[in-house]
């Protein structure tokens, strides 16, 4: 018989009523708003009450750079969590929430794989609790509400040359891409160019993700800069009075949504903000939430360390006031080997060598994390074909690192399959060894932060940004925004920023070629390479297959 | 003491978990899926299990043309439903959800008004349950399909200039009424002229409050005409390929709502589509639903019963197999008063012989819906400044129609100000008197079917189309769409297409200037005058005011 398909164990799930895995965290019934019977968000007023309780111990799952095999990160969080709750230790994790539009493109996304998900897999996938129906909205009421000033006035002088914030949807759809809007005559206002971004590219999402409650959401809001005047002077979101109303839009989304594990386990599933042009991690609320109510608990951030690890810690642990007490980094013996050369359609021979050669790559991202002053530990997420050679070796470079690598099969056998690396991950924990510190401090030029994350994190020569870009920078760090972080926009393929670089490549630069100023999410993106914000379908969208059979059970989506 | 305003009276209600007004309609609790602990989908297993069932009665309330004045059709429809149930009937009510964009131009709409409401008010006026969301989702999924089929080679050879099938967001956003979509170069397609229109105009909408289930779903999505080739031919979304995966985001969608009323009583919220281009009436599956569970069904339809109750009867009821018992027309002494010339600010002011002229319209609405074979009742919806004279002539006119005029004050007292009404209601819904038939057969051609509408129903002597409106008419029925209703998109304040010609005007034609078909939805509009599918913000939007207070309560939505 072949084995079960991710959405086959999914469907196979004996779920608990939403409310039992509430009590598991001590979460009254009525502190919970149910979504169906196995989805629900944590009320705000609970979430207060907390306040005085102490928090739990942080752990941040990350990976060494993805490759075509795949890692699974979100897998190895789940997976890590049931583990955590097997050893009797009282642990929830927080994740992401799923994009809708890019499940039509190509095969949508599983919440982990194999015995270590996160149910409603469905739900998850589709609408889920709303969340990012809402941030479109908000996002686009802001939108409307600008062209609707410059048609009745534009009392505030906007230059509609010169309009930043354009709009967005949940949806795939490069048609959208650039527009030009209000054509038709006088009564749809003056013709412009503009366009739409994918929701989880919105400032509105980091900023749902990055703020402590609605009252620091809606000023958060309030400064985004939507415009500039022909003097160049911006025009913030306040100005245009669409903070309010965008605020009660985002009141319900604003509250963390709880969900369980295939074996019952608490998750809190919240927020997704883009790892390239945002920060990529879950909600801050989310994360706060769970740390009082749980002992343990297991996060992860976007993409590999390179990127993912550096903004959880300069950008959400810095703003949020977290320290994190161990990292799990995830690797697998697959991806050692592509690191070390090998194509994708001979991963499945043993290949001892090509997997120590690609370990160069895991090695830097284990340094990189001890930097910021946390303990690392490394998870080797099992595959069938794996060697026990190849995962010995594994072990064996990483011990030369100064740390342990432990062998994880939690997709085959749940928590049962990673009980060990629980066990070290609490006892790593619970030591209390972890000195967090970001990797620089808030008073760094703008310039200088972003050559740091350079340098030291990617190991690049330096950064070449023009002149142009370096005179933007002072610009804001003149106007009050010098104390922010950067947040790196580049590749997620390798530490430079050619993509086809992996392993642990040196002799480079970093070009910087545009930076944004996030003055609402807080901080300043620097973009380094092609980011697409509105991703196109392929040309046999997964949509064409995707639909209900006669047993009202939905085919094609996973 | 100030008396409460309707959200004040919404915020003090004494609101029961949904479990226990599912119930009072023998709902079992793991049948409803709940959205907080207010609101709850009735599930689609469940709703499968009633088929065998008796029915219930089904009352339609509708109105005269409606004027500035305010007729207040929702808060009697929640009324009766409460005055029904306070009589010891077992009854529900059925309306539309609100569209969320219009909210934050105007002050938002509430549900019913008074002590005549249903709640949670505000969750009615943001996101609800989702539905609208869901619906954008699938409707612009369609469109993203549509843009990118043409973008990887246009196998089906569609037309670029001749894509009918715009894009939706919920949001009043006149800046993207008429857009140039795809530019920027190869990489983002072939630049084409687009648009948006608000959701509540899109043909999903009004498939979804028309279909039977979601293999009808499915059947008519795919049905709907989305371009046209160089030969004219039509291209389905069928071709495109996108009605599985569009079924499968309106899964959650096509389950009825239910809340409830101020007192307690079960309230079914679901569907809105447009009451000009299209029905104007909640969800087929919402009302069949309820009339499986309850011995009485109140339910409304938009705009006036020219609009309204003839669209109920000719597309509703003809393609749901629904047969109402009863109609409540609902009018009020202010409404006579403009009906018959008196201008807004004199409302105030005793003017009995301008009630007796502007009873003209009551009039003509009443021997209308007579002439559909339904009995009608008059509600004469009680404001505080009417006078027993004025109250009286309503009654007198309405008398010598042979009807009967009964003062309803819910708005004032709840249920106990509509007894009265009540009583006659489920008095004549029992007495089997109702004879329904549609206004026109199947079988009688198109431009007869606008014809027959136009002078029997508005009175009017004549349509005047051009002659290529005939030949598209004649077009599709040669495609074999002539079976097909009319519905009849026309400004809603007169029975003719001049909106200033109240009372009962005679003398005039009606233009048909352009017609569309909606082969999804099935029926042909019939454009008689200027329809805004995308409304704009005023200049001092409702949204600048909107925000949640120090008490976390939204202001300035209401």
């Amino acid at each position: 018989m072949a084995p079960k398909t991710d959405i086959e164990i999914a469907r196979a799930a004996n779920k608990k009523y939403i409310q039992e895995i509430g009590e598991k965290l001590g979460i009254p019934g009525d502190a919970l708003l149910p979504y169906g019977h196995d989805k629900a968000k944590v009320g705000q007023d609970f979430i207060n009450s907390l306040a005085g309780k102490p928090d739990g111990k942080l752990i941040l799952v990350t990976a060494i750079n993805p490759t075509p095999a795949g890692e699974g990160k979100t897998t190895t969080t789940v997976g890590l969590g049931d583990g955590l709750n097997a050893i009797g230790k009282k642990a929830a994790i927080c994740i992401r929430e799923a994009s809708l539009g890019p499940n039509f493109g190509m095969k949508g996304g599983a919440a982990g794989g194999g015995y270590a998900q996160v149910v409603p897999m469905e739900d998850m996938n589709l609408h889920f609790t709303g969340d990012f129906h809402a941030i479109t909205s908000a996002h686009n009421l802001l939108s409307a509400m600008i062209d609707n000033h410059i048609y009745w006035g534009n009392e505030t002088e906007i230059d509609i040359r010169r309009v930043v914030w354009r709009r967005v949807l949940d949806m795939n759809d490069r048609a959208l891409r650039q527009i030009t809007a209000s054509l038709g005559g006088v009564a749809n206002g003056f013709p412009r160019e503009a366009g739409f971004d994918i929701t989880v590219a919105s400032e509105v999402m980091a900023i749902l993700c990055l703020a402590s409650d609605l009252k620091d959401l809606e000023t958060r809001l309030g400064a985004m800069i939507v415009a500039y005047r022909r003097d160049k002077s911006p025009v913030y979101c306040r100005d245009i009075g669409a903070e309010g109303a965008m605020t009660v839009l985002l009141k319900d989304a604003m509250q963390p949504n709880l969900v369980q594990t295939l074996e019952n386990n608490p998750a809190f599933v919240h927020g997704g903000p883009f790892a390239n042009i945002a920060h990529g991690c879950n909600s801050v609320i989310a994360t706060k939430t769970a740390l009082k109510l749980a002992d343990y608990v297991v996060t992860e951030a976007g993409f590999g360390a390179d990127l993912g690890a550096e903004k959880f810690f300069d950008i959400k642990c810095r703003k949020a006031g977290l320290a994190p007490s161990a990292v799990v980094l995830v690797a697998t013996v697959r991806a050692m080997k592509m690191n070390g050369g090998v194509a994708k359609a001979d991963l499945g021979a043993e290949n001892v060598e090509a997997v120590k050669s690609g370990c160069a790559n895991l090695g830097r991202h284990i340094e990189n994390v001890k930097s910021f002053g946390v303990p690392v530990v490394v998870a080797i997420n099992h595959f069938a074909g794996d060697s026990d050679a190849e995962v010995q070796a594994v072990k064996d470079f990483v011990a030369e690192q100064g740390s342990e690598a432990i062998l994880a099969k939690h997709w085959a056998d749940g928590s049962a399959g990673v009980t060990e690396l629980a066990t070290k991950v609490a006892e790593i924990a619970d030591s209390g060894v972890s000195d967090f510190a970001p990797l620089y401090e808030d008073e760094v030029g703008l310039a200088d932060k972003i050559e740091t994350v350079a340098t030291r994190i990617y190991r690049a020569d330096g950064v070449v940004m023009d002149g142009k870009i370096r005179a933007q920078l002072k610009e804001w760090e003149d106007q009050g925004y010098g104390k922010l972080p950067v947040c790196m926009a580049k590749t997620q393929y390798s530490f430079s920023t050619d993509p086809t670089q992996r392993g642990a490549p040196t002799g480079f630069t970093i070009p910087v070629r545009e930076v944004r100023l996030s003055a609402g999410a807080g901080f300043i993106v620097a973009i380094c390479g092609e980011i697409m914000t509105m991703p196109g379908l392929p040309s046999a969208p997964a949509a064409q297959n995707i639909r209900l059979n006669e047993a009202g059970e939905i085919e094609g989506l996973f």
